[in-house]
């Protein structure tokens, strides 16, 4: 312990920082900066092991700043301990193209571990983080060669307390008794709104305690040190439960309106600013100032850091040649390289084999692929049977206290928590070791979307596997099929949107999920059995939208996903035989994949000169991109047999071929372009 | 109390009903109904007042089944009670046009108060509806007229407990005390994915204890029907916290699988169901079977109901000659009409007025009419001073005891709780006296995505405000800023989404959001300042698509909502002067009302023969609806001044000048037909 007037120093210097970055952007809380600046002293100086010049140091202790609108508070300790992130960086604080955005993104910013900001996702990756790490621990770990050892860190406030996804992820980590995570929560009493008395009165400690968590209350976070040091000391020690520290702070210390709302969501006053500098012992007249002193003990640190590094180094070396195999598996997955050759695993279908379900489809995936890809972690959010996410002989995750599993498990029961699932998915493959799969019926998938989103912007491969993906699921009725969720995703930037129709194209949308080191998928897969089709191949599939049925001097394309597909084929033959009309069919799985096709490609898969028709059993917005008529259901489903179903909302080839015919006719003579021509490209 | 061999028939009739209707329809879920037939029996006959000839009697206790797979149980007491839902209805459990979907439907089926069945839902319906009841009470009644003194029951399960939705719900129910609210918690220990011990350990008990529920447990809930008696008895005297009460059953009790996760989601096999019967004293050859006294005990107490109906009527009829106003705009709010003239206190702009951001144009909306409009119930999830949902002199809906506002208030604080909030919504929605409106950040109405959708499902009228709604809010950044938010609601059947360019918009919004009586709405409304239209009127915004700046022999249509529809028109200057093209500019606010209009109006406002281009600062799918080429953001934002932003992706009028020109370069000679002529009609 023992403290002494440079480490308030330090503490003081970052909370200026903070002020001063917010005050010249004009922008940005101070508040939590201040409160928080001196439980981040204790806890980088005196407990985290991390080296500024490599971020990726594989056995860092992580840190995720779940209050991420504090950012500031972050971005001034990797400024101070020496992260590329220069003072320049921080006078450019929320600016356009600048690394310090208005909150914290784990792609662009060095010692960033994830996306944070929208409240309650950093707690949920942080419980992923920790997952990731007793797992990888539990398979690489030998006796002497403990290479995997860190521990995962998060500040979260009122807000995030407050979210539900945290709700599901602290349950969810208590389940699993993971020792190695540490949340500290910053207790001020102070949200958007004011005091929290207005919505918040609920015992937080005691909930954490139902959840399974060792909880502490440090109840002078603004001054007590050795206490906050004495209590994540108690943390750490704890083993067999995530810990939770409940610090009391005051929000803005330091400002003249500390303790209120006033200093949370905007910059000091100047006037205000210089009085804080002036009782903090700084010069009111500067601004960005860290005192040398302050520099040399932080850089310090980070040299024990870099020493650490370079001690797991020789230890690997020597690990490496005991375990040369697991070595190897160890620093290839770093590479986020899959392992040669892992594709030939990939199963592959003929156009004879039955007729099958695509959840079904891809269950024969990961049971093919998973003794290949050992990286492959799946799970399901309590749905395991119906999304088929299990391989056979599969072990649980699970805390081997419990008797059902063991750490070194590869099969994760997120329970009926789609939301933290999705959110702990994040955070898993942040840790940098593993690839998440996890299952949920498609039309759940837009409870994940808060942490869904995150997955697209800081670039996480994770693989969600959505099921029962349309009216197709049949009886159980509108609250379950999916309408605007196709769309939904599908325009949200960076996430791939597969949807099957057959064996092949899962392979096809697995294999594209695993390659794309730094983009999500989500693959719809139907309840109902489909055919096998006859061009369906990996090679077709995987770019995104290729031609299922030729035909010469063709009418019309029927332009069409998953099930419909089939129906799209037997739709050729009756526009044949009853209207004299020669149909092309496109199989779209994925049209992400399809817009990086050359235009070429594009434009042969859906030609200039003839009309095309989607047909896609859910909303039709966003298909006007790829056809000129769309044949979809913009309202919602109904319950019954889904062949019932199906029938009802005329997506029969009866149906299909009177809206072809419609279509034929309104573009007779018009020769129209391909909906692929544009007059500009989008912005990227 | 006192318990005869006639309630453990009647219980079993419940238990066989839910059998046989899941076999029938070889689909659905007999373990919930089998073991919650014993307590769903005491509470309906016990406890609950209700006529099943009028589902809609105003002070009836409401019942939400939130575990709604188990809707059988609710579907049977439904019929066993009298209600308009018949045993040929039973018969047609799961199927198409049928009145007993797979899960709860309010809509469709009499005395479903909300659609359920998406886990977590129901329960914070529940507090919606309690909410309501109590807010109506502190209006309406009076010394002598307890006009309105229902309770709300709700059944929730593991999923539901799991379900971050529920969390945030009963952490605000909490809060608010509400005492008039009874849960009880069907712990049965099986989930889907078999025994909850694989992935939900915690202490519900103790977590509701800590949110300030008062709680009980009744250990053995297959058999203690005097001891479920007393539980809700005691819960009912508990007038100062909601009450919560862990019920232990055996889920399929009476199965061969009772117990077990086999009975939970699939029926009976068909020797399990005849040992079933005969087990209970019923005839296995015999299916649907209701001993004609378990009918006339169950009418026995609906015809107490329809008495508490009569004399709730007759206490109304004194209450109007001594309350005539009050009684007046009590009887028009269960119409669900406004008070005539409201309209007239909308607020109207000039286009000489100030740029205003049209989130304070909401603010002006509400501050006008609010007390036009008494119903209005406001809110927001912690954001009250970014989402300006707040009149000036609003009182805070709080327990009185909290000293910050009282059960008449007309302001709810909702915490940093998305999700809750919607689903908070839409139970006061559902309960027939209020019409809410929440407040968050446009991008975190995806956390709330699994309500939002039964809003639109289950037709309530609730009004999401969604500030801060594009990348013009500037340096919170990416995280904050959608992009695919506006077409995932768009694609949503019975949303309107409204997006409006200033404060004539922004009041037509308003108009439609509170006269559409079963169609929630979104308000997208802006951080920044926007200019005053000049052809921006109530009448043309209430269109949906209106023109808002003509020209002769034009050369292009410009399509825009919002933001940038100010930006479009300075394009046309631009246009002309530099590029010598004419350009009309058209306003869409929203485009679900535009589709309503007659399509020679739609024609006039997007016109064949000139291409159309839609300028929206998000994702452009859905645009291709509305426009030949769309100007849109297909990326994530960036954090910086807004006015920085819109630069970095030249949402500007020379960016939007360079892609007009393209685009009427693109269609030069070739007379484009207007997107709105269709092949054909999509099926409704």
């Amino acid at each position: 312990m023992g403290y002494s007037d440079l480490d308030w120093k330090a503490i003081n210097t970052i909370r200026l920082l903070a002020v001063d970055a917010t005050l010249k952007a004009n922008s940005g809380h101070p508040g939590a900066p201040m409160g928080m600046a001196p439980v981040a002293h204790v806890l980088f100086n005196k407990f985290m092991t991390f080296n500024p010049k490599n971020p990726e140091y594989i056995n860092r202790d992580r840190f995720v700043l779940s209050n991420g609108h504090g950012c500031m508070l972050h971005y001034a300790l990797l400024h101070l301990f020496g992260y590329a992130l220069s003072m320049d960086d921080l006078k450019h604080f929320r600016q356009v193209d600048s690394i310090t955005p208005g909150h914290p993104e784990a792609h662009d910013t060095p010692g960033i571990e994830v996306t944070t900001g929208p409240l309650g996702q950093g707690f949920s990756n942080a419980v992923g983080l920790a997952i990731a790490q007793a797992h990888t621990a539990a398979v690489f770990n030998k006796p002497g060669y403990e290479l995997v050892n860190n521990y995962t860190y998060t500040f979260f406030g009122d807000g995030c307390a407050m979210e539900g996804v945290a709700s599901e992820a602290a349950s969810t980590a208590g389940h699993l008794q993971l020792g190695n995570l540490i949340a500290i929560y910053d207790d001020n009493h102070i949200s958007i709104d004011g005091d929290t008395k207005c919505a918040f009165t609920e015992d937080v400690e005691k909930r954490f305690e139902a959840y399974g968590w060792h909880v502490q209350h440090v109840k002078d976070g603004d001054h007590d040190l050795a206490g906050i040091e004495a209590a994540i000391q108690k943390a750490k020690e704890v083993k067999d439960k995530p810990s939770m520290i409940k610090l009391t702070t005051t929000i803005g210390f330091g400002s003249k309106l500390q303790g209120t709302g006033g200093v949370h969501g905007n910059p000091l006053k100047a006037d205000d600013a210089a009085q804080v500098k002036q009782k903090f012992g700084f010069n009111p007249e500067e601004s960005f100032v860290v005192p040398q002193e302050v520099y040399d003990m932080y850089h310090k640190h980070a040299s024990e850091g870099a020493a650490a590094e370079q001690a797991w180094n020789d230890l690997f070396k020597k690990y490496s040649s005991e375990y040369p195999e697991l070595a190897k598996d160890f620093s290839r997955r770093l590479t986020r390289a899959l392992p040669e050759g892992w594709e030939k695993s990939l199963p592959l279908w003929k156009p004879t084999d039955a007729a099958v379900a695509t959840r079904k489809t891809s269950e024969k995936v990961l049971e093919s692929i998973h003794e290949a890809v050992p990286e492959l972690l799946s799970g399901s959010a309590d749905l395991t049977g119906s999304n088929n996410t299990r391989w056979k002989n599969a072990v649980d995750f699970q805390p081997p206290s419990l008797g059902i599993g063991d750490w070194s498990g590869r099969y994760l029961r997120y329970g009926v928590r789609e939301h933290a699932m999705a959110a702990i998915m994040n955070g898993i493959s942040a840790y940098g070791t593993l690839i998440p799969a996890g299952g949920t019926f498609l039309n759940f998938m837009s409870y994940a979307a808060g942490a869904v989103r995150l997955s697209s912007l800081s670039h996480q491969r994770v693989i969600y596997v959505a099921t029962h993906d349309s009216i197709g699921l049949g009886e159980d009725g509108p609250t379950h099929q999916p309408i605007e969720t196709l769309v939904h995703f599908r325009a949200l930037p960076n996430m791939m949107v597969w949807r099957p129709a057959d064996g092949n194209e899962t392979s096809a949308a697995y294999y594209m999920a695993l390659t794309s080191k730094s983009t999500p998928s989500i693959l719809a897969l139907t309840r109902q059995n489909l055919p096998q089709l006859e061009n369906s191949t990996l090679e077709n599939g995987i770019k995104g939208g290729y031609v299922a049925v030729e035909a010469e001097n063709a009418d019309i394309t029927l332009v069409s996903t998953g099930s419909e597909v089939g129906i799209c084929v037997e739709t050729v033959k009756l526009l044949k035989d009853q209207h004299g009309l020669s149909a092309r069919v496109v199989s779209m799985p994925c049209t992400e994949v399809f817009d990086a096709q050359p235009k070429d490609y594009q434009l042969k898969v859906i030609p200039d000169g003839i009309p095309a028709l989607s047909v896609e059993v859910m909303s039709t917005l966003g298909w006007e991109k790829y056809s000129h008529e769309q044949f979809g259901l913009n309202r919602f489903g109904a319950s019954g047999p889904y062949k019932d179903v199906y029938k009802k909302f005329e997506f029969t080839p009866e149906g299909i071929a009177k809206r072809a015919v419609a279509t034929v006719d309104f573009y007779k003579g018009l020769k129209p372009r391909s909906p692929v021509n544009r007059a500009f490209q989008q912005l990227i």
